[in-house]
């Protein structure tokens, strides 16, 4: 029977796929288009009804302007405010009841478009503010104005945490990035910011009870406790929780710069400039630490009112093997891991996990860490969060411990959206019962910050994050690549109406960097290029916090749209070579050779793109041997001959500027096709 | 004498203009350019010497970033904040002693750039912020990497109080919006920031002795105590003073939500949705008026250290012609009018002028107020802000009261930069002495917000008041317009790299409102037309705090630079026809004359445009009248006639959608001279 259902759902979702244009991300569970449109104009008047709050009306309010900036209507109503209904309304939410900010609580939603009106029924306000956004999307426009289709939706989320990390620690990220990105979160329906909030790079959080933590550890670059109170307040308005991350008792040198004497050895410590695993740490044998952590602790919770409270736990420096270990450095601690009979470092971290646990405990909060602090000896009650690979989560899972996925969502690594798509915290071989599926919580993408700033943040979280949403949100079934990816370019530019700056800022870097002469260029190489992949550019040169990040590594994005267009294209072409996308190749290609020049002449003006030029040179001569390439195959140049040239593709596939060109293999595989015939 | 000196100068100074490629602006009043250049590499370190304080040092490591950010270039210093010289600097950077934050404090430098080094030397830190400014407008670029020109610059401000109005009481403006802005000011060495906080539609500014101001006034959009002091202290990092407007006794309808007892007449009154001049005013009878304003004064002043504050006392609805000035209809005023033998209320405003600044003399602080507070019996020790015209100046500085110039900087009303940059405080032929002339302290820029939002804001302030900046800081001969524009290009993609939006703000919105169409056909239309100038948009359309800021007259700027440009050709070419001018001119016509059936299918998806195809048709219809003209004009079809079209002619000069063709003047030229020719 179960199955059956499944089956059923399968092909109605796969029909929709094909025969809607609808522009939905996350795609709801059910989705039942109807015959007909609501028309807007400019009497159109919103009604909330039921359990009217003020963040319901935030949110509507909300809805309403967004919708008056995208088609230029000039609404009757001003805020949303009203404790009563609205007579009349076109559009009329219903809510039952106020949701409460916490894990697990309802956020489905229904929505009934008519040709006459638009109904929304929900049962809590988060729910409803779901449903708004679902209705942004389904926004369309014919010659005669903006209309939405006639459409039954029924959604609910696939998991209840579905998170985005941002690290406010190695780059500092101020409270109207936070925003911005809070508003992103929230129009795809994410509901865990996971802010990590200290560094060895810097501690974000003014202390009132310790302040030389901000005053000594930061810079100069924190968050007030006013203004966390205010993100805090912003999220909740969103339905998105706020969990803070303190890492301890690795990545603390920020807090030794502040108070050496927490330290496994002695100080004095500095902010870290550098990245990578250092090996300070706090002093996990001396009680000193503890009642720190407890005062300091103590503190944030009333800052950070979520249940969960995350500690990091994650790479201490603490490997047996590692002399230069602080814990196996200082002798008091050496000591106290023998009286303790503590067989190992790990031992000792547990040990401090555990202290740690039941200062939480006092204060009603659930410790999360990442998976180093699973261990047989924790309690249940804690949260796993697996990034080193799905086996922490899996043996959390068996032992009833919950847990969220982040392996496979590591967006600072440059890895294609469909990567992470196709990444399924649960899926359908998972082995595990189904109580103990119950156990994952669902994921976080993250985003770390080595090679982020304030003005290119955006464009390494957006648009693919939206994909990990529609994984932590939509049924599993729903993965097919191609229909993402074309969801997510319109998702991509309305994400723009919110402040988001990853389509704008690039282009406007690439103004910065030519010294305002003409980017187009410079945009047509950036379109097939890509920053390296994984840990490889911190591997090719030296970063520290403040080295430039401005370059054209840093204009490139992730998953360049040209090059996968181009190579889905070539993979096309091959397949069953036509007339109509030989032009188009060759469209492609008579561009990129031509470019080589032009970026040329720019970098007389603008040497910092000297860097790149032998790969937009390569792109160039690829180019070149390309359209012979599909000329031959298109059999309009029987009598040419291609050998493919090794040494060119080896510099193609050079790094240069720590940025890589992404459509080498599509051409290879063009040239090797034209070779092979003879 | 004196007059040789200014002539050596002006020809001084047009030599430079003509000859050196620098693209500085303010322009210095001295700059001697010498051969050689100082070329940067990545060993580049900067050293503060002399009075090394906090400030010196932050804007000394933010010129440090800027330059690594634009020159990809990783520098080795990272903060600086040492209390000592560096050894072996390639900047040095001497400072004499910490500028004090007032009016008239020493802000000139000199910069000596050698192939060797650059030495910066300024009496104050705020002069050798100044100076890094100057340097990074410097910055060159060739084949060979990054430079400085050699040159020397001496340079000082003409005027001492060069400020910028911004309103951020009719569209609130949040934090982010005001650093980003304070930042752009610095960069063009502008030094107060007018911060209008208050008015008919909110109340900005949390105030914890009378809490209902923000809590009623605001809607929820409020600085609150700790984000003012931030701004404060921002601002002061940059050297620019920060002077609080709260606008009384009119434009208060804000307050009288919150507090009705303040009133003229009885309330309830509700927060402003429209613009314009409105009734409410503050009851200048009762005590409990003057109580308050002592009380919210006295908390003010600690969170604005200036030592000026403005009290507006700009359009109070008073003139006894109208029956409905609250002053006309609460009989306690009438009778308090009558007591006090005040024969009109303006004798009765000039009362509570007196009494408010007696309040704001005991908080030892100068009251600044609109034109309309001028008045003989007011203490001299006040200052006048001219909004309607220069003669309240005049008088102000006949009788030794100070004053500053706002009339004609305006940039709320869309007029082009060369009209701001041509309107001199202190034209040559001023009917002051030179005593007089100090009383003219500078001028203000001001940025109103009845049609800007955060997104628009910079779009409107920028990159115009670069050029008033320049009027406000050059010496007085500097006053080329075309200079000016050539050099306000690079200014203005400069200003990118401080957050400001004004470039890449309208192509998001394009994207938008073309729902992520090509926006190429929407950019060549949007860069030949401007928003309806003065006060006509509100006459076209009725607008509401809450009305859409989206749509394509906000998306088109003041002052577009193609229709400049184009202008400049056509007037060119009229002079003397010349092929090249011919084909350049042809190239646009032909682009204009496509671009409407371009920008139709668009609206197809995008009705939202539609609001202005009837201006895009005309814009068509009048290329393809004036190709035919520059074929005649040119001599290549003698044989063609053209007769002008009054009705097409009256049809393009008809706004749609708020915004007009600037360019129907130049093609009426082009094709009345075509027809001349017979």
């Amino acid at each position: 029977m179960k199955i059956t259902l499944i089956t059923v759902f399968l092909i109605f979702q796969f029909i929709m796929a094909q025969e809607t244009p609808l522009k939905l991300m996350p795609y709801p569970g059910q989705v039942n288009l109807k015959d007909g449109n609501f028309r807007l104009n400019e009497q159109f008047i919103v009604s909330t009804n039921g359990s009217i709050n003020e963040r319901l009306n935030f949110n509507t309010t909300r809805f309403l302007r967004r919708l008056s900036g995208r088609t230029g209507l000039f609404f009757p109503q001003d805020y949303i405010t009203s404790k009563k209904p609205e007579q009349n309304a076109h559009l009329v939410i219903n809510v039952a009841r106020q949701g409460k900010l916490e894990l697990g609580e309802d956020e489905a939603y229904e929505i009934v478009v008519s040709p006459e009106n638009i109904k929304i029924s929900a049962e809590t306000d988060f729910g409803a503010k779901n449903a708004l956004e679902t209705l942004l999307q389904l926004l369309e426009a014919d010659k005669d104005g903006y209309y939405f289709p006639a459409v039954e939706i029924k959604d609910k989320p696939r998991f209840k945490w579905r998170g985005l990390l941002i690290d406010a620690g190695r780059h500092f990220m101020p409270v109207d990035v936070i925003k911005r990105n809070l508003d992103g979160m929230s129009a795809v329906k994410m509901n865990v910011l996971h802010w990590h909030l200290s560094e060895d790079q810097g501690f974000r959080v003014e202390s009132r009870v310790y302040p030389k933590l901000h005053e000594l550890g930061s810079d100069g670059k924190y968050y007030t406790q006013e203004q966390i109170k205010d993100i805090v307040a912003y999220a909740a308005m969103l339905g998105i929780r706020v969990v803070p991350e303190f890492d301890v008792p690795g990545h603390v040198t920020s807090w030794l710069t502040a108070y050496p004497e927490l330290a496994s050895v002695p100080g004095p410590y500095s902010i870290e400039r550098k990245f990578g695993v250092f090996v300070p740490a706090l002093n996990p044998a001396q009680e000193f630490t503890y009642t720190f952590l407890d005062n300091f602790f103590g503190e944030m919770v009333t800052l950070f009112p979520d249940k969960f409270f995350h500690i990091g736990g994650d790479e201490v420096w603490r490997g047996d093997e590692h002399q230069d270990a602080h814990w196996n450095i200082n002798k008091d601690i050496v000591a106290f891991k023998k009286q303790h009979n503590f067989k190992d470092n790990s031992a000792l971290q547990n040990y401090f996990n555990q202290r740690v646990e039941k200062i939480l405990e006092k204060y009603d909060r659930v410790m999360i860490g990442w998976d180093e602090i699973l261990h047989d000896s924790m309690p249940e009650n804690i949260v796993i969060q697996s990034w080193r690979g799905k086996e922490a989560m899996i043996k959390a899972a068996k032992r009833g411990v919950r847990s969220l996925l982040s392996n496979g969502y590591y967006i600072d690594l440059i890895y294609p959206a469909k990567d992470h798509y196709l990444n399924d915290p649960l899926p359908d071989d998972v082995d595990l019962t189904d109580d103990q599926k119950q156990m994952i919580l669902g994921g976080e993408a993250t985003m770390w910050a080595e090679y982020i700033s304030p003005e290119t943040i955006d464009s390494r979280v957006w648009p693919r994050t939206a994909a990990i949403a529609e994984r932590f949100w939509s049924p599993g079934y729903i993965k097919d690549v191609n229909d993402m990816y074309r969801r997510l370019e319109y998702i991509s530019y309305q994400l723009e109406e919110l402040g988001l700056t990853h389509i704008k800022n690039p282009e406007m870097m690439m103004r910065r960097l030519l010294q305002n002469q003409s980017i187009a260029p410079l945009k047509t190489f950036t379109s097939v290029v890509e920053p390296l992949k994984g840990y490889q550019r911190g591997q090719k040169r030296i970063y520290t916090t403040f080295s430039p990040l401005t370059r054209v590594v840093d204009i490139a994005t992730p998953d360049a749209r040209v090059a996968r267009e181009f190579n889905d294209s070539v993979d096309a072409f091959l397949l069953q070579p036509d007339k109509e996308t030989a032009q188009k190749l060759e469209k492609q290609l008579n561009c990129w050779q031509e470019n080589h020049k032009k970026l040329s002449e720019l970098s007389l003006e603008a040497p910092a793109i000297n860097e790149i030029l032998p790969l937009s040179e390569s792109l160039s001569k690829l180019a070149g041997q390309a359209l012979v390439a599909v000329k031959i195959l298109n059999s309009e140049d029987i009598h040419n001959t291609l050998k493919p040239d090794s040494e060119l593709f080896q510099n193609a596939r050079t790094s240069y500027g720590q940025v890589e060109l992404a459509v080498v293999t599509s051409i290879e595989k063009l040239i090797k096709a034209a070779s092979a015939l003879k």
